[in-house]
């Protein structure tokens, strides 16, 4: 594995490359990260990944300070699977001239999280716009567990004609069903069972929930009775375009977004 | 990776390796395999894969004739993967005396597959013996999908004081359910269906059947429905000793094997 902290060492090693796999990441990484990276090493030639946390997309101070920081332990996971490149950039490598907001993106932003976390998305788009103009990677992997960012993404690649492919990755559970998170570093053996026990209790009532909303109603009640104070949301969408139940086509999913102590965690099930 | 098929080269090159992750497989790779590769990949600083299908250990000739055999798509697999070594090694070098029917394995071997399959786990246990006695490894990974061979295998290596550590690895599913398996290359669209059916209908009536039997016997009546002629069997066993549901224990897993046409497949869940 080679190390890349320099952006005209990354072009020059780039330069070359026809079919490279590109997993971007904050760090912290996981088994959700790792399945990212198994299958760019299988699609692609070669793989690069990126650990850089985008301070721009962060909507708390407290948040982006409190984001579990382990650099010297994903070095030595990323080397043992033997990945080809890591970039490590510098915040002036990737903002020269700082941040910009005028990025236009998809509508899909008004949804779930976009709406708790304004600003949230646009940030993670110019962040992989800009690491896209840099590394030019045939494909780039992103997890399902962030839905509404892999949507945003593919919708922006679409719209902007990038060449680059978009592909989604199916979310990487624990034992317990909790969707592997960099966050969950954040959570104690009790939080994780709270985590545990919401999943279930959504994978249990999915169905009764999708025929009928008032299911969805007793679900929220259920998870404040676990101990949770604060619900972003609790929605079902359609997959394909993030809309209502009202929908033709027929992919729910339930979407979730709330708080354990301060820690904000999602998933989609 | 160093592909070894002569037993001095790999004696050779094992003498010096002290943390040796060994995954012992008969090719026809999938996600699972992949998983116990990742696996070992993180925990040991070396990992050898052995592509090899013994023959003593199918009950029916048609069956070993008809086991997948993708020997250049699973080289291409692991390279990518970039393992330390694959070995593949001929019958000779396995058995240079012929098989060992004497081999002395746990009483877990009569429940289950044990039943149908006679001789099966002896010669899986001779087979993995050989090789542990060869490669020496400090590790070796294996699918929780074939738990009944998990169970035996680990009781053979505690009772014989073999320093190798057995470790056990999570089943990986397909997005329709079906755990991942060699012999699903056997498998036709339709037969996948069926098979994913199956397990909707098992992760489904879990709960109930374990509280209830009659609904062991339901669900048995709808496999049948599903148009499966063959059950081996449908059980509710501990996973840790692999006995009924009387003992005292309460992590019950159901066990199910049958044939879509003449493809056996298993699952627990």
């Amino acid at each position: 594995m080679k190390t890349i902290t320099s952006k005209n060492k990354l072009k020059k090693i780039i330069q070359s490359q026809k079919s490279l796999g590109f997993v971007p990441t904050m760090g912290a990484l996981h088994n959700g990260h790792i399945s990212l990276i198994n299958k760019s090493m299988l699609q692609c030639s070669k793989t690069i990944v990126s650990i850089f946390i985008n301070k721009a997309q962060f909507n708390r101070n407290n948040d982006y300070h409190s984001y579990p920081r382990v650099m010297k332990k994903d070095i030595s996971i990323l080397k043992k699977l033997k990945i080809d490149y890591l970039y490590i950039p510098t915040e002036k490598q990737i903002y020269p001239d700082g941040v910009n907001r005028n990025i236009k993106i998809s509508s899909f932003q008004n949804a779930l999280c976009g709406k708790n976390r304004p600003g949230h998305f646009k940030a993670v788009v110019d962040v992989i716009d800009r690491f896209i103009k840099l590394i030019k990677p045939k494909k780039i992997y992103l997890g399902e567990k962030d839905m509404q960012q892999l949507k945003i993404i593919e919708h922006f690649i679409k719209s902007n004609k990038i060449k680059t492919k978009v592909v989604g990755c199916r979310t990487v559970r624990e034992k317990n069903g909790i969707a592997f998170s960099s966050r969950n570093f954040l959570l104690s053996s009790n939080d994780k069972i709270i985590a545990s026990k919401i999943y279930q209790l959504i994978r249990k009532k999915k169905k009764q929930a999708i025929k009928n909303r008032i299911f969805l109603r007793k679900i929220k009640r259920k998870i404040i009775k676990f101990g949770i104070k604060k619900i972003d949301y609790i929605k079902i969408l359609d997959v394909n375009n993030l809309l209502d139940l009202n929908s033709k086509k027929k992919k729910y999913r339930i979407f979730v977004a709330y708080y354990i102590k301060s820690t904000r965690l999602i998933d989609n099930i």
